[in-house]
């Protein structure tokens, strides 16, 4: 079992996004960047599924080469991640087989904690 | 297993209450508002309950209609969760039988972490 | 098992070691002060470290007596708790076996969660 907690500072985090917007494509697929019902996320939101990304690759011990797009964060409901490539790759290694993820945002923060489960 | 994270900004949390000064009775009963010694609990530990209250909504999975009164939070101690009527109705459901539940508050904001475990 | 989180508000902890330097050495031990590779750590990891000896108190049911000398945090990697003295005495109690330990900050806080597991 491992866990990871991330917190983004809302605002450096739309600092960065403002200087450098394609950033948003480098972390986020095209499909994490809308919400179920195909809206733009706002980028406190984004902001959230980035913690998500960061927690789970604390959670598998946070090895070299990880790409961010093998980590996806979709939220119909509960927040879940799929993991695909060199995340799916480093879980299989652990013989981790279910994510817990939750997110949390307000005031000048968002926080994901995530724990990486063995059955 | 579940789990749950929720960050509560405190100056929000502050004017929000400032503004509607009900919303205290709505969120908490009469017990939760006081500690173990008999005192008015101050604001920020208010805001570390909603912050509990929160996180068990979404180790549930945030389903509709569970009751703010139905999951008191309690610190003799260790913090702890009580949960009642709506909120006991979907943890059964689940299978849910033991809360392990952690709060802490600095600066800016206060965060609660929860998991909610079968046996 | 017990779980902890502790966030700390970088801002107050710098606060508090500029006015009281001496407390820095009654937190940490003299490897913790340091990075890996021997460099005087920044005080935002300082901060880290100290949440996560607060979280580590939460998880034993933070009990009086343990002195924060007897957690040591390293982070050869992923971060690490050693425990000795009156740490280990509650941990060894409860049947604390394993530790799993995440840390985070950004922004305008450090945050720390831990989960204390018997097996």
């Amino acid at each position: 079992m491992g866990i990871g907690v991330d917190v983004v500072d809302l605002e450096r985090f739309a600092g960065v996004v403002e200087k450098t917007p394609a950033i948003v494509d480098r972390l986020f697929t095209k499909a994490e960047q809308t919400s179920a019902a195909g809206h733009q996320l706002p980028l406190m939101s984004l902001a959230g599924r980035f913690a998500v990304k960061e927690a789970v690759a604390k959670a598998l011990g946070a090895p070299a080469g990880m790409e961010f797009h093998d980590c996806e964060v979709s939220n119909g409901g509960a927040p879940q991640v799929t993991i695909t490539g060199t995340v799916a790759q480093v879980a299989d290694e652990l013989g981790v087989t279910h994510w817990h993820v939750s997110i949390s945002h307000d005031g000048p923060v968002a926080i994901a904690y995530v724990i990486a489960e063995q059955r």
